[in-house]
């Protein structure tokens, strides 16, 4: 069983998974350039039986699980780090204190396609992707052991992703993680202050302020934070006041989510040369009274540079290229990307605010 | 001049390194590749004018400041995070709040020989490496304009280190570091309840656990933490109660410091041939009121793994080897070494306990 250990001088928690254990000298530089590149995908349609019986599938009327004709799959992590199990164990030696990590990992394919990233796939499969993260996020919200449910997608080697074939994973696990007690005390503290969400105010400052505003449609608003992290850090948030990504208006909401995700991905694709990048959705973890002052929201982190000596030693991160860059760049590219993908408009007097005619012609 | 920026949810403070602005599309992934090798190093000797002014060297007597002759040389950094200005400057516009990044960064080059690694060099230059670490601390710790100064290491391009030659960094910062902030916390917490140093009580803890230490000499204990975060994550900390890495005793705590150091680096680097790391010295900021209840210590993380989409997304990190195997592996790696150093036992029953032995052999 993998197990979670509390620090003793902070008191944050660290994932041993035993699950992935590899012997101490399986580290060594030179052993690690020995490994072979997998030649068979688990991933692919007709390697069903290489991964764990899915949990869920959108596959065609009259095929069976665990068998191709599915556009969208989801399976247990082969390589868990958190297991859902009945009775979660602690182990407290003196100040030795240690849980049992319960909780589930999923993987959720893309497609059936081997190679086609987000960028390259036609719309509707990136909505039923999205479908697929709400469908699995509310599955998790109603198990009681839980307390926090994070989809997330890792693109390129760099970027830890090990496997080639496109896909999202969620973890499902049973602590509220601390990046989550870091924003919920900026959320609440702004909230007792100006009785508002901090996440609305934001959005609302940040359209006004305009140079940081890469993309907004109906529904979303895609931007690059005023502190971003990294170069091309990049947030898609809601328009709508909402804590919980498992309450996504699936009408309107998910085809407003998906286009601003792939435009966002697109830009990358296209500006960057295919860049490694996460991305994450942060939603209110699941027991929390939050829903008055927690927005959800997805954070894109491009992996451009090393995070090294003196981000881990003081949690400060440096950040060697201005947010309003980064935006400029990537609306810029993403413009054009709408605007071929709309032909030259038909009346050019109609396109003098750009926002306006992204949300009209995509 | 570089700027701080105020992360307008959790309040999490970003360096934005203008002095290192490159253009948005050079982070292109094709282009990088095309980025040649330097051939000319600026940190080896004779080459003194491709830095800025020295601001310490331990130099052979009658050698002149910036040419050759020296062992141990401080440069500032050439593209600077932080700057030391006389008057800092807030800019606040609404809730956008960014302050001059006020500090220092610099440069301390471990020796003249562009590929002795600490492993390699002599004990007696890992005691001047370590004395350089201290001058350089004393004179940015009576900045009243400063808050914190952390000399760290970064090995290997993985990373972060962007030039071969040895060196270490010191980084002097107007501001306390969001992770002292978390440990402050934690040892006020456990001083608050038992009247004593946390750092103190889990050396004592280790000590009797046994199974995550390394190595110790008379001043020293090399260990594992309980909840390390990485495989090979090690910790060294003085066994002396002191708050400030700049009160190193330097009769007697500087030549224990730069063993317990070089025989870590040794064993990482015979055990895993050579891996990439980063090491940190976590030190009281310098104006808090905390002598009775900090301890400085260094922390190394080897940079076997990836943090990807979930240690960004939740701030918990996944390590997939125990902290006792890790530890019992550089044990023996380290009791190998000083064996070789020692030669064979003259009185094979004085041998018993390893520690013992290490501590007069070394």
């Amino acid at each position: 069983m993998p197990q979670l250990r509390q620090d003793l001088i902070t008191g944050r928690w660290v994932a041993v998974a035993t699950e992935r254990a590899r012997r101490p000298d399986s580290f060594s530089q030179a052993a690690k350039e020995t490994v072979a590149a997998r030649d068979v995908c688990p991933f692919c349609p007709g390697h069903e039986a290489m991964t764990p019986p899915e949990v869920l599938a959108y596959r065609a009327p009259g095929t069976a699980p665990n068998t191709p004709g599915w556009w969208v799959r989801v399976v247990p992590n082969l390589y868990a780090a958190f297991r859902l199990e009945p009775d979660g164990q602690d182990h407290q030696d003196g100040r030795f204190w240690q849980r049992d990590a319960i909780g589930a990992c999923e993987v959720l394919i893309s497609s059936p396609d081997h190679r086609a990233t987000t960028p390259l796939l036609p719309r509707r499969q990136v909505e039923e992707i999205v479908q697929s993260y709400v469908d699995r996020y509310r599955q998790h919200a109603h198990n009681p052991a839980l307390e926090h449910v994070l989809v997330l997608y890792n693109h390129g080697r760099p970027a830890g992703a090990s496997l080639e074939h496109p896909h999202s994973q969620l973890y499902a696990v049973s602590l509220i993680p601390p990046s989550f007690l870091d924003e919920l005390a900026g959320a609440r503290r702004f909230h007792e202050a100006h009785t508002e969400c901090v996440f609305c105010r934001t959005l609302e400052d940040e359209r006004r302020a305009g140079a940081r505003v890469i993309f907004e449609n109906e529904a979303f608003v895609v931007f690059a934070p005023y502190a971003a992290r990294t170069p091309f850090e990049t947030w898609i948030m809601p328009r709508r006041h909402s804590a919980s990504f498992g309450d996504l208006e699936v009408a309107k909401e998910k085809p407003a989510f998906a286009q601003a995700l792939q435009l966002t991905l697109k830009g990358l694709y296209e500006g960057l040369n295919d860049p490694p990048f996460n991305y994450y959705i942060h939603s209110a973890p699941l027991k929390a009274d939050v829903s008055n002052l927690y927005h959800w929201h997805l954070e894109l982190i491009p992996k451009l540079s090393t995070a090294a000596g003196f981000e881990l030693g003081t949690g400060i991160w440096i950040n060697v290229v201005k947010p309003e860059e980064s935006a400029a760049f990537l609306r810029e590219r993403i413009q054009k990307e709408a605007a071929q993908l709309a032909g030259p408009p038909a009346d050019a007097s109609g396109a003098s605010v750009p926002g306006e005619r992204l949300r009209h012609s995509l």
